[in-house]
């Protein structure tokens, strides 16, 4: 099946200095918006991630729910939330990770999988890889095993994609910059 | 189809005392955790709302991305994101709304639909109906139409079901408390 990347690539939007000055925010709701797109997306990931094993889909809060759903539903597979602090309750586990001025913290329920369980983890878009690492981390806290990353959108030049692939991470984007 | 809404029900966890004193938690992490689950929410919500006229199903920021993203591609239609304040990028519009303490406010793109659209909003849990009435806003003021409201769990005593029924709005919870 020949898949029409262009056609997701046209959907996204630019806007410079958002959220901040100097920022230049890629925006793909209208990715999500259209449903030839929510397609493209599963059989895309589907076609790269069909061959390794996979128990669940992990998304990370909130964008990579979206995505998250679309390749549980895809691969069959259950979708665990990778969440801000403070958000999921009973036993949980946390990881801080660097942003931009200080700190911030992802958190996951312990129950949430099981040890030697097979996760792809989700997100819209890739930039430094802080956050995808840390929700790696998460994942191996709790016994688990990183099957890849699915990411829609990288961002070459901050080397998230260079810094999961030196952690061994499979590693699918569709749309570069 | 017999759609099994005890296996839903009996996933559904209880938290008291979260996220403060005197607040008792239904927890839903482990119905989206389940494939089968996602299977039966899908099922349920499209012999609900198939017979009505929907354009976009809109998610209510974060978990109601999740089951937003189940009912777009079962209805097959894109998916709308309705988010907190400040995340989303261009022209938008925002409604503020009563929280416990003092006001939130939620968001959408001018562009996320055109006049006339019909929207299913879907988001995991009812309670005062604050947010959901909020959500409806949003949509009518981007001169859209609410087709109805997918909620996974309806928390009858907070008066949030009455409140939507009362302004007209069609809702389909599963469980109810």
């Amino acid at each position: 099946m020949q898949l029409n990347i262009d056609h997701i690539h046209n959907l996204i939007q630019n806007y410079p200095d958002f959220p901040k000055q100097g920022i230049l925010f890629r925006d793909i709701t209208p990715v999500f918006r259209d449903i030839q797109s929510l397609n493209i997306l599963g059989e895309f990931f589907y076609e790269k991630f069909r061959d390794i094993d996979i128990d669940y889909v992990a998304g990370i809060e909130a964008r990579g729910f979206i995505l998250a759903t679309l390749l549980g539903l895809k691969f069959k597979k259950g979708v665990i939330m990778i969440r801000k602090a403070g958000k999921l309750p009973g036993s949980t586990i946390k990881q801080d990770y660097d942003i931009e001025y200080g700190t911030a913290t992802m958190e996951m329920q312990r129950d949430s999988m099981k040890k030697g369980d097979r996760v792809l983890i989700a997100d819209d878009l890739l930039a430094t890889g802080g956050t995808a690492a840390t929700a790696a981390k998460l994942v191996e806290e709790l016994g688990g095993t990183v099957s890849g990353f699915a990411i829609i959108v990288e961002l070459l030049s901050l080397g998230g994609g260079k810094l999961l692939k030196s952690k061994g991470y499979p590693l699918c984007s569709m749309v570069s910059y």
